[in-house]
């Protein structure tokens, strides 16, 4: 296979790590596969760079920063092409402008446009081991830029689809993508694959696997992607953009969870049309995310409209949403913030709905009230009391048999 | 005045030295003059870099190496550029590829091309200061290559002949060139300026206040080049390449000195033609280099051939002649590592030929007895005694009065 591997400024945190990294590239070289890397900055390295600049400036040039924070990928892939020539292994490593990475202009938030990617298709041809800065490009002019914070692993996907790669391999400090979080559910089990929908809406949890326009970027080019532990052996969770899904496929992948919102009902708003542009407008003008929105049918007239915002946004919803209240003639304003928010995540959700009570049942079972509830294609997310978040998790993943081994007749794994 | 101006490892070592750049920079703005900058790696920096490489090999690959160090300048002058904007300066920074610094691919000891400096005009033009990187440059496969240590110098001087600068500024730790060491003669003066042929002579001293190369490359482009400290206010050393010299020239401009020879003399060989030949051919094989060779008129057809070494070849060399000297059947081998040699160094001395007489009369009074001379067309050394070393140069300071200020009548100082 032509695979890409992405190594993080974790995995290429020292010269142990390099010489580790090093290790991993020989082993899929000698599971006989071709292998381009694209590796992020010495961990570390970026902050130091950036604490220098900001020693000087709050706001640096963007040009001059991105200059200057590009350095930090330069030195990491010369030291693993080194290493890998001290293991008797041909490497070259390449800049974002070498490796041409061609960008937009927007220095620190610089979107790749296309790649030219001939020099590594030669290294790749003659059996060396091309090594591209991730993280960095160059625009039209000539002038570096960068692509911001964890832009390596669209640097990584990027080169990927320009390679026609069979495989995006990312890198990472986590083993992959588990079910539910391992540190709330002891029995959280790996998943030997999701699908990108899925990965994103397990990763919005808050265990941030991956970058997610990189993710994007892999779907829109069909590249599948694996997740992998630079420090852990294992296979890791393959990420597939699969539409097709068989009948094996289980009903739930899994269990995502937070508790960083709020929650605000406005009570006994008399109906009308446009009630709920008229509390929503002023806050969304205010740049404030609001998640989840329950309104249900009018009763004698009267509405209660609820929803969620970012528990840092709170107090300042709070003040906008007393106005507005005054103004409808609501009766009562409600706050909560200990809330927690569960979800059911799985793409064979859309052809199952008995899942949905099968979920409400067992929470009701265990005697965790749902306050909220609110439903898209592949998932099912439900608003409890803030005490009831380990219990609740604890109990949907046992009900969804997630601690089983999930059977899938396509499955084909490429271990590495 | 379109000047370059060029700062070593020791004055971007900090970001306080930077800043201390940027004002100096400032300053000569605000004289009125356009300014291009070239800047070296943070001090330390390079260091750091190759210690890390060589952690892994003790020969790393040489493009990679060029890769990893090339980044220390890019740190430093992207800095440097952040530093004049906080100061409401513009400016921009160029890596030697932005800067169309064209080299050979010779990746450690690149030689600079030719330059394409279309940016740094446009900048100049606009008002704007270019900083580029020293020490580096672009092969003709966009490949990053390194001029060697020290490159940044010749860096300087070539942006200096590519925009037709009036002066290159090369700003170090050291004031100028002085008349000779201030550590042996308090009354050491700096030398307003000096031409390029002294400053090869002065500088070969130990007091290597240029890299060679570069002074060379000024002098092909004849781009006047002025050493000044970072440090320290002042005018510092002007380096020109004047052929005519007027009449006002001072017959000597400084005294070198170093105490690094030994010298080695074969008496009593039957002279026959190719004798010389026979003692050096050996030495020069075994890559020893041989500094000053004198030898008489033959007495009764026997001669004595003296020459001098560095001291760190004395063994190997004594070695090698030994078994020569029993070949040409030679009376004894005399060996000294206990000399000193000094030269009075000065470009007016071609026109004056009373210098030596003064020179050998003003030793002789002090006892100083001379056992070795060889003269250039801008140079007379002798070898003495090491113990005459100190003496032998304030004599030499004060009678040919280098304590006093010169007077040239095309002084045209820039202060800046």
């Amino acid at each position: 296979m032509l695979l890409v591997q992405k190594f993080g400024g974790t995995s290429m945190g020292s010269l142990e790590r390099i010489a580790n990294v090093a290790d991993k590239i020989i082993k899929a070289r000698e599971a006989g596969h071709q292998v381009a890397v694209v590796v992020s900055a010495m961990s570390g390295e970026t902050d130091r760079l950036i604490a220098l600049a900001q020693a000087i400036q709050a706001e640096p040039d963007p040009r001059e920063y991105s200059m200057l924070v590009s350095t930090g990928e330069q030195v990491s892939m010369s030291l693993l092409a080194m290493m890998l020539h001290s293991k008797g292994v041909p490497a070259r490593s390449y800049t974002g402008n070498q490796a041409g990475i061609h960008t937009n202009s927007v220095y620190k938030k610089a979107r790749i446009l296309n790649l030219d990617c001939k020099r590594i298709q030669k290294d790749l041809a003659e059996g060396r081991v091309p090594i591209i800065a991730g993280f960095q490009g160059v625009d039209s002019c000539g002038e570096v830029t960068t692509l911001g914070r964890g832009g390596s692993d669209t640097s990584a996907v990027a080169v990927a689809a320009a390679i026609q790669a069979d495989e995006c391999q990312i890198f990472t400090d986590v083993e992959g993508v588990y079910t539910t979080d391992p540190r709330v559910v002891s029995t959280a089990r790996l998943l030997e694959k999701v699908t990108f929908e899925e990965m994103l809406e397990l990763a919005s949890l808050g265990a941030k696997v991956l970058q997610i326009r990189s993710v994007e970027f892999a779907g829109k080019h069909n590249i599948p992607v694996r997740v992998l532990s630079s420090f852990v052996e294992g296979n890791g969770t393959l990420i597939t953009f699969e539409e097709n899904v068989g009948l094996e496929q289980p009903k739930v992948s899994g269990i995502a969870f937070n508790r960083s919102e709020a929650k605000i009902t406005v009570r006994g708003i008399p109906d009308s049309p446009g009630v709920a542009a008229r509390i929503l407008g002023p806050i969304s003008r205010a740049q404030i995310e609001v998640d989840m929105i329950i309104q249900n049918v009018p009763v004698a007239g009267i509405i209660d409209f609820t929803f969620t915002v970012h528990r840092d946004d709170f107090a300042k919803t709070v003040e906008i949403v007393e106005e507005i209240a005054r103004e409808l003639g609501a009766s009562e304003i409600l706050k909560d913030k200990k809330i927690a928010k569960l979800s059911l995540v799985g793409v064979g959700m859309r052809s199952h709905a008995g899942i949905a009570s099968t979920m409400f049942t067992a929470l009701g079972t265990e005697g965790i009230n749902i306050q909220l509830i609110s439903t898209s294609e592949i998932k099912i997310s439900v608003v409890v009391d803030e005490k009831y978040l380990e219990l609740g998790v604890r109990t949907l993943h046992s009900v969804f048999h997630l601690d089983q081994q999930e059977v899938r007749e396509e499955w084909d794994p490429h271990p590495l």
